[in-house]
């Protein structure tokens, strides 16, 4: 423990999620008292056609 | 809130899931009482061949 | 399939599940083609003290 | 009930995955006392590059 | 690898759940080809009024 | 999005909770690129009888 499930728009580059990574795993242990080895994080890309907000699709133009 | 995460069959049209949105967003806002913007709606498209009810997978021919 | 997973703020009432649930089993029938006996529709009640956006707690007073 | 939402690597065959799925399922019978096509079983196959434990991603070489 | 979340009704004892466990973690180790302590199984206690399968709660009383 | 999920053995305070949504939150802007306000945290308290690793429960003591 802890498991963390981040679900992101696709489209994050490994680099992007690399400095996630280390930045979350430490300040996950320092706050919530764990081993390191015990932080997972597993990243779901998601893509925009499939995220709706407020009934709008992502993926959808902005409103004029 | 709410969150609404959906895992279906994947093959589903855009269209259906934007009737799908539409509709849920709607029915939420009325029934949990909260504002449209706070709605998300995340389909995760699952393959036949993984998921699998009774010990059968979605993508086995039906029983004989 | 499909199954539903709603994460919302602890609260609501059998009575608004209930409403949410007849309506959105209808919608997924009609928009997504399944049989009603395959929509599963689970609730998590979350403590506003454990859902954060943007920062703040649900449980959090709001910004003077 | 139950629903059993599995996140392994990619990678594994239908094989391996019906194996899982026909001993899981008769172990769910027998142990949480449910009827036999009341038993979901969902897999996530998920990246070695979204998978990070410890800080380190599943898809980096293995520390000298 | 891998984490397997469980949703279940809620009442089940430990000694299910216990039974459960080392029955599905010597199975994942024997199918999906990894090590007994990378398997993760959590488990979500929901209760009835949570969870509606075809429209109705489970803790609904049957239809006559 | 994105709309991060932790599951974390009950018992962490709010203010460790807190701690790590205000530094999570911060590092999810900077690397991930988005607003501020798009983050959402969401944590689900697990028992420690509900978590098991390579077949022992979280709950159970420690091997002699």
């Amino acid at each position: 423990m802890p498991t963390i499930n981040v679900q992101l728009f696709e489209g994050r580059t490994l680099e992007q999620k690399r400095a996630f990574v280390e930045a979350v795993t430490k300040v996950t242990v320092e706050t919530l008292g764990c081993s390191v080895n015990a932080v997972d994080i597993i990243f779901q890309d998601v893509k925009r056609e499939n995220w709706a907000t407020g009934g709008r699709f992502a993926s959808d133009p902005p409103k004029a």
